[in-house]
């Protein structure tokens, strides 16, 4: 959004928000019915509408992020975990120098997420305030999700599925749905005797998706992104509002 | 366009091609008439235009890139040039994990045009082939430029505001055209006895602009875009085609 | 337990052996009940049993890593992830030097989790395998956990309380029980709105503990040490026993 | 020039003066007929002169820089421009530390100069100026040289050359101007459709000189050479009677 | 040591002391006789007494340090030079957040030596005072060692196993002490015309040791020992009563 | 020297000779009496003598090393550690690409020694044998040392003196002789307690000079040249006829 504002306009904005969401995704495989740009096309799509709703500051997208383990199939794009953390890092202080000490990284894809708790930890150092929302760890969806469907995964499943029905129905090929689902994994990840091990994903799926992406239907995906909406609003409501003291990091203890 | 394509139908192309362009833009100031994503935005369209009709392979948009010295502008948004050569280098080495070895960037922005020949250099290093290309500093772009407008100013001046109106004309504030000219600078950068100095934008311009945008018309700036689309069509063709010994780094001399 | 033998006598096991353990901890705060080595103390004496009952080689246990989370508290010391991301890759790559490819982190701190895995990611990147093992989150103490205890927090709560009690009862503070629960968090983080915010431990619990502690038992210890124990054991066996194929990456699908 | 002061003679000038002038040059091949120091000898000899006029401090020359793109030629010694960019970055930090916070890097050669400017930003945000000279971009040499030569190239060129003969006329192998000329390119670098292909000189210069250096006399190289020294002494006024208002870089707008 | 106390014990001497010890060692072949852990055994006994007998606060040990060119011999580990002064760097600044501006690296392995001095030096540009005390360069323990052996060679040789002797008696393996002699050199290290080259260990001792173990006693162990541990008292209690004035850098010179 | 020859002749010299020399100084004090420059002018002064006699390939002079003790004295310039370090990594590794796997470092600075140890170790990884000649602590200088002079300080001392004395008369300002004496320490460095601390230089001597330069003369500093000479030339000779299997690292013990 803020793509579209020349700096004159975006002063507005700065002058008057706290808060600014930076929506983040990947370019990876999402099965052969979902588009490569699946992550970044959901993050972009709540933090817009949150953005459109509260009046918060919205980044570009960016689109490329932690995805090695995607890479056995075509398309795959991906930087190194530390690359990214470098690059997002850099961003959030490059928004602090226009006063903006609060940010929502809006997560799409979970490969990002332990370098976006990292990024915020190390620039909470700086006292800068930043948080990782990703929708589908979020409890309100994950109850949700439970009523919907049967089928469980999350990577280009059915509650996947749905979102791109709801937000970009054209880029969804339902003729592939048969060979996603039959090649999909019924888990993301592989555990053996208590421990994940450091597989790719085309080790524990054919077809890259996990689960069954057929009980998705559009309805199912306005809902999901409905409930997400709610609370990533929510979370930048509370953040907004938010007191400095309660931000910054706690003294040593006496 | 990658990002719309599934891994599935990725696949057919990757097979085919071998040449991938990487539109690379930023996040930032372009004077009071012209929207932040200017840069990417231009990379963009030149280069899903060229990926439609060469049928060449195209990586999401880079947003944001070098522009630290616009950064008194509110709303540029920027990452070091070290880490964007990082994040690029990496982009450039995961398209080569499905066997593209050959890389256009599709460059906005001028800042981060030193980067990327450094990229380029270390990727041919690694035996991986890239060029930048970029519009405004075409020869056949250039030319036309000369006879267009009278102005020379590039950035934010008539040439960028003609390709805004050929591309997203909703985006343009033409009523801040004269605020524009006004604050504008009448080259980019400042000369002192010889010497370029280290200067940030707001030292020679106070609107953000170099020379008048008030020359720009969308005919204009359709024009501009079809001389860059043809140079740019052609690199394609040329990289698609050209021999791998004349790509390779020549051996030392004997 | 390397540590105690002499090259001569490590040439045995180095010959023998395809599987190398790495205990890994931190030294942190443990409430006012535990003391700040907990974490290594427990994977040291995973780890050791393991490779006594198993031949396999085992590395001194790393005593120090990702715990600025806990810096409030007096005496936690800590490395940032990215030193401690590069310590660790660089013992596993002197290690493979002595022709040892398979490795087991038996790891003792949460903190060091996501770090251990982009560490494996990196290792299998260069045909090194290695895996995380902690045994909190192993599945089989999970189950015993909820027969055993009905509080529910892992960090200096009952289990781990439990786990001290079983090999180091000396250092239990069993008099600060009652201020370690009633200063204890119910749960590890802070979640809002969805979002788990970048908290300090401090921000959720005075006294450093999640959960109360006074359930914990010398029996129910060595119940849980066993069962770890168990777990442990067989995921070196099944390291031991692996076919190369199935433990280097897959190819590109075709 | 600082080298032959003791740290007692040298307090004297760092008392007095604000600018230190740092010469960077490179060690790479000039053609048959131009010693491989020839970047670094002129860089030395214009920074040595305006120090001895001006009283400025003048660091030891740096003799090796970015020139990978020579390394087919036989004795082109080089660093990486990261290496590059952190050797320069610290050696103007260590001046800063005697007080000294306004530099000028005299340099020798084209392919440092995208690092030099990049350091030179990097200094400025920690409030030290530097600006890099060189004296062939140097618009008034760029004057006398249309008048002087009809050939246009830079690098081991006419223009070149004259200054090597103007300063270090035995070290010149006239012999090999002929074999020069007949491998040298007429540009330097190559440009396919609108873009600068990554190439090394290797790939456009058999001789690795740019045009024809017969045309080159002392007489031309000592003008040459008067005029970048007139540049670099204004320059150095410049700089060192300069406000410090004036070099700090600017507030953000409000 | 810290590892056995709760954060709330060790509050109290954090309170009290100014002076950590951080006892560093290796993981490296000591000939046939003597284990891997050598370094760190002496390192840690060492803080240890001291810490006991001075109440100053002793980190848990390092155990694995910069030892590559011991890396022939079977079961030595080791990290790169920069990796290990990064680990140590943070886990001093760690113990500064809990006020400790005073440290001294009790150092068992001489290959750590000059990156715990490039630490110090780094350390001390940030006000914080280390020193690296190693128990075999102690002046007053190589008087002790001249009296006591005829042999000289210190990695694994009689004052070495002496002092494993003394701390650690059932893991010296008196039965490899002829191959330990006989595969021994009679000095650490070669030098050719004035240069010390850079060897590895196994390129002058083939058994990895540096002369005869065979005259060490319990009895000599002891009295290094305590030698040395008189010595690393004096420095801790100088450290401890030093004025700060005396600790930080000086000004530059007028 | 290399500086001085077309890429042409260069080309001569690299077919027949397998060693270069690289002379690496530093730009510090040298007490009130001795250039900045000493250092580097010496070791440039040696490798330069030997290049002449055996023909080996001499790389321009590295003018600034790590010298950050040194800090507080007028004209000191430095670079960190680890910046020096990779800056003739790079060096020696451009070296390699013209053919050159065996490097002398002819080093004129004390503090660069340790970087030049860790350098070629890790050159000898990669298959590149490097070696640091220093010429004051070549065991035949030393016994030379003691029979010229009572005195025994090192930097800026008598020795050092005499070195100018022999090679750049004209820089030596005998007139602060005495201001030198006076001000001198005894030895470099401060120990206490057994340990070295970590002091920059003017902590223990207040006019940057160890001990008495008035011993000095012309013919002592020939002396010296001339066995610090051939040493190094014994040390170039050997290195050139050396074996490769003897430069090589050894394979892992059986």
């Amino acid at each position: 959004m803020l793509e579209n504002y020349s700096w004159k306009s975006a002063s507005q904005i700065f002058r008057k928000k706290k808060v600014a969401l930076v929506p983040v995704g990947s370019t990876e495989q999402h099965g052969p019915h979902l588009p490569l740009g699946t992550d970044f096309f959901i993050a972009c799509a709540l933090a817009e509408s949150v953005a459109r709703d509260t009046g918060a500051i919205c980044a570009p997208v960016i689109p490329i992020g932690v995805s090695a383990h995607h890479k056995q199939f075509w398309g795959t794009v991906w930087v190194s975990p530390q690359t990214f953390r470098q690059y997002i890092y850099e961003i959030a202080t490059s928004l602090e120098y226009h006063g903006i000490r609060r940010i929502i990284f809006v997560n799409g894809h979970g490969g990002n997420f332990p370098s976006l708790q990292e990024v915020s930890l190390n620039l909470r150092a700086e006292n800068l305030y930043s948080v990782a929302y990703q929708w589908w760890t979020d409890p309100s969806v994950i109850e949700l999700q439970r009523r919907l469907f049967k089928s469980k995964g999350s990577h280009a499943g059915a509650i996947e599925t749905a979102m791109l029905l709801a937000i970009r129905p054209e880029l969804v090929d339902t003729a592939s749905y048969k060979e996603a689902a039959e090649g999909a994994a019924a888990e993301f990840g592989v555990t053996k005797f208590g421990a994940q091990l450091p597989v790719d994903t085309l080790e524990f799926s054919e077809s890259g998706a996990t689960l069954d992406p057929r009980e998705a239907t559009v309805e199912a995906g306005k809902q999901i992104f409905h409930t997400a909406l709610e609370s990533l609003k929510n979370l930048t409501h509370w953040l907004e509002k938010a007191k400095v003291d309660d931000l910054e990091p706690k003294a040593h203890k006496s």
